[in-house]
């Protein structure tokens, strides 16, 4: 018989609605061992978090967090908030003994990021992260062909993930462009999601040199479009880097790509073949064999929905694709699978930690100029 | 405050899953003025019964869809069982006065279809076809298109629906193989999905010429490998097409497409444009427009997920796709939003008969090795 | 010691252009054991014959393609005319015992077609028709695949030629829009390229049902615009094949499908695999192979730039693309090859009447309303 | 009437071949006003020169590059040579006071590029740099939608030169790997032609930081597989370039991309839009224009083959595409028409001192770890 789960989210925004999706629909198609109870959602106003509750199915609702991890009855505290409150309700959660499931990055900077790590190993709590792009199947047969040797040894990735939603001047400045509450603009946003497929598909980064650029200096206000206020955080950032198993790589993050809604992509070259994945199309992944007779070589366009794949047989016959939100359900469901098992879900907050030694690194290169070690 | 619409759901297949998923889900993401309630699935075991209700979240289950369908307090019912049952769960739903929603084709044949539609219409209840792949936003923008004037007169459609999942010789006889169960093979099956797409958007057609083949006559059982029987539907059906609005077009279904899984695609082009669909990266359309300037012309790749799109604002953010499952949810919330109204859904019983007059033309024109008038 | 070839080639016009660039460029790659001699040049006026000269490379020019084609200095007879003079041209050539390469197709109509095998065999003198398309790389590889077995039996062709240029109302009536002069519109000037093709990769057409169309059925003269006539050829023609062989396909041949400018494409599908070819992207062949694990099936796209393909070390390294008049090149250099080995070129003028054949049982079709057998 | 100019070739290797043809072809499709005339062919050894005459079409050849230069009958000497032969011999040529045409990157070093541009100027003759794949159609109409304005400010390009024809370990040891000779590796060979498409497009780059590998570090000799010896030229290069207009960008040139062949590719954002080129795909542009309503908004593909693309109407009708060699032949009819008014040639060695500036402070950054300042 299934254990019962019961979850706390906190936020209900565009992470919360994805990660309410995800606890909704998970049993429906997965076998995980546990059942999981949406048990209460808490928002920052009474009609935000009354909406979220009837709207995403859960069955509470609160806007004080500090009440809500201290209930006995939860489990699990599901982090969904803007960065600047990853910190304190990781500790506090942790302290509560619940186990702490985190959207990314996972703190505004490496030293909160550290503590939390701290936090819930010394709780003894379960952790994870929700770098959520590791759950396409694509990024998965990607992961399964490295390990299973078929690209050699990997020598070059090119990583970029590409946006446009803020290109236009007037574009207000909502809380993902302000530092304080964000700690960095596309570089921790989306630039982290890259380092985190990077670093699972080929290892460690050593150094990385760096820039950024803040293109718009200025914006509207949200609720004032008359009054507008300075942008501190990156609008885009590059860097190179030189991974330790040798490889040499290069990243962007950027939300000035006129035209690249989502543009999640990496390729990755090996000393038997290649690979190229495009979160736009993520249901495919490119895949070249160096090894085949040269008059059959090209890259071949694998749709990645046929049983043999991970994560494809719980939804769909073959070609009938999945979308976005499944890659949090698949997350999800290997999640639960893991601690079901009295293991630790992967990636966690030593994936986060991880994660912000790259991002930590990528600034202090901007500030001096030079490569930084990470 | 919402009225509940308390549903039955006849077949627990692949369909079935879809279908459930669509009701369990539609009122977490759209407005839809009705409070769906999954209140039984039927299915032919009692086992498999109850597994789907506990899988796909009914809250009761049953074996005998004669006694569902006549329960009081059903308002409507989801017919998704093979095709050779579509006919009489239909009338007796449309006598116990439920509406009916049912899979396509509508019936096993175009006298069949027509006795459905006369049924419905004399109980005086809603009905509609799960012609679902209306329900891709990119096909709502190629129909927005060419009624806005934006192709001109259309003058040719290519639709093919292209699947290899039946190309090896060795897989088994399952039922779509059968026809005293599913009335025709890749035509009625497939076939009917692309007919209903340039139903809707070009209009009706007026003649057929027609051709198929059965390619593997024999097949193992599913349930004894070591036996085999006949295969007594088409493996593929081809089609010549001449629309009423004047449009030419070519239509092909087929199960033995290699590398195709679920390429339901078409083409259209106008006297002012042209546009191209495929369903294996549905989240795209690809539009020409003949009238900007000459040195800036060609096919743009829309990603159909900004807002602007219809069924896209209530998703997810631009660039974040939707998958297959999407459509039927779509197409629930269409139909409920119509039914909260007071109006029927589309497309319906209607459609489903339309629909079926091609598919029996298309078969007249085999056997006589002619043009056929719909 | 290379034997030369004297050439005459009559019509100088876009045909003329591209069999020139062909003969003055074919030695500069190919090592073919003839020397080709551009001798002279035929066109309508004095003013365009001497231009075609200067401008494409010919020794000599001329207006009487009769007395052209009486010189004794001349072996081989280039006809680069529109339609209608194919055939006086080729009887009158092959009386003089020159060698004829004509253009495509052969006649216009299959009698005249016939009449033009007939006296090239009698005058015992070498024979050729223009399907360059067969000089694809990309082709040549899908051929290669075929021959090998790799696609197994095939099923289904499904091949399009669809161009854009005449979707204009106001475009004018060329030569290529009036019966007398040509034969055929869409038909016979592009749906002959695609008949081709298929014979070359999959073998014999036994039986089609067409239709056509003329979507502007009056259009402006070229020389006159105020004063307009009548168009008596197709603008599209669209039909069903039953192969010897057992494969079905469809067929269609447009001007008239804005965005496609030049988009001559096939898909062929076999019991072991698939083949997609588009000429717009002619360096490349789209190849599925159902034998690879699962896991890693998809279509995989191959340039043909490597030197294991066939023309192509002949010209640049890998990845240097080449254009659409090396087709031309690589048939010219094929043709000389095989006659230097004393051997008959492919395809010769027995394609060229195979192929008038399924025209001729196309427009059969299409006054009939029925299959036509070939 | 034409003014006819004598030219002499220097060097008879892939790019020997590839001038050759151009100053072959371009009289056939270009009106240039100038009547080039290929005079003679120079090579290492009186075999190779005798074939490159033949083959190539040239009416003498030699094995004495420094008498050549002095022929008073030679009006132009074109540099084809390994780059360790580009100084000696330009500033042979000027002194001779010859037009002087030369292969990228212009010499194996800064100051020899310096030297090279001050010995043209001194003699006051033409100069051409051939960096080719400006002359592509896609590239010119990239070009004319920056400058008209269609792009806004230009932000982001990323641009990548990726092959893989030295990624076996046991390739041998070419000229292109050996520093003496070329100068450097990936970087000098391709990584100068995208910083020459960045330049021209959206002009000089004022700082760089940079990182190179070298993969494979020792290889077979040519001309005995039994021995081998280092590899002394970089593999790979990528770098982070500031530019003076404020875009930002990311490089790099690697010959170890398994699948890619020829993947000279860039992407360029701009306040007002998007270009994407590829030169695997050169007869396209990808074009998206974020001032379209929204719902309409997408990448589109021009082919630029219409006759309003810049060097496509003298070649074909649209759809009809061109080639690699064709970007020379353009190049030079370009060159030879601003010759024909007295004008210099575009790029120049201007430009090719420009390039290497870029290459030189590659080099230092990557010797100091910092960004270097051009």
């Amino acid at each position: 018989m299934p254990k019962t789960l019961n979850i706390a989210l906190l936020g209900a925004g565009f992470m919360g609605k994805a990660h309410s999706n995800a606890y909704r629909q998970v049993s429906h198609f997965f076998d995980i061992g546990i059942e999981p109870v949406m048990k209460v959602v808490c928002a920052r106003t009474l009609g935000s978090a009354r909406e979220a509750a009837e709207r995403y199915g859960w069955l509470e609702h609160d806007t004080d967090w500090e009440r809500v991890v201290q209930r006995e009855d939860i489990d699990l505290v599901d982090i969904s908030t803007p960065g600047n409150l990853h910190h304190p309700m990781a500790l506090a959660a942790a302290k509560a003994r619940k186990h702490v499931w985190c959207e990314k990055p996972l703190g505004n900077s490496l030293p909160e990021a550290e503590e939390m790590l701290a936090a819930v190993r010394a709780a003894g709590v379960m952790h994870a992260v929700f770098h959520n792009y590791r759950f396409c199947p694509a990024v998965r047969l990607a992961k399964r062909l490295i390990e299973e040797g078929e690209l050699g040894d990997v020598r070059h990735i090119r990583a970029v993930y590409l946006q446009d939603w803020i290109a236009e001047p007037d574009f207000p400045l909502v809380w993902r462009l302000r530092k304080q509450i964000t700690g960095s603009g596309a570089l921790g946003d989306i630039g982290s999601h890259i380092i985190d497929l990077a670093r699972y598909l080929i290892g460690e980064i050593a150094q990385v040199v760096a820039d950024t650029r803040t293109f718009i200096n200025e914006r509207p206000l949200p609720d004032d479009a008359d009054r507008s206020a300075e942008v501190d955080v990156d609008d885009a950032a590059i860097f190179l880097a030189r991974f330790e198993g040798g490889a040499m790589g290069t990243f962007e993050a950027t939300r000035f790509a006129w035209g690249r809604k989502n543009y999640n992509s990496f390729e990755i070259n090996g000393s038997l073949g290649s690979v190229i994945f495009n979160l736009e199309r993520m249901n495919e992944l490119e895949y070249f064999d160096a090894r085949t007779p040269s008059h059959l070589q090209g890259f071949r366009t694998i749709q990645v929905t046929e049983s043999s794949h991970e994560f494809a047989a719980e939804w769909w016959p073959p070609g009938h694709i999945i979308g976005y939100e499944h890659t949090f359900t698949n997350l999800v469901a290997d999640g639960f699978r893991r601690m079901a098992k009295g293991e630790l879900p992967s990636p966690n907050f030593e994936d986060g930690v991880a994660n912000q030694r790259v991002l930590d690194a990528v600034e202090r290169s901007i500030a001096t100029g030079t490569w930084a070690t990470i």
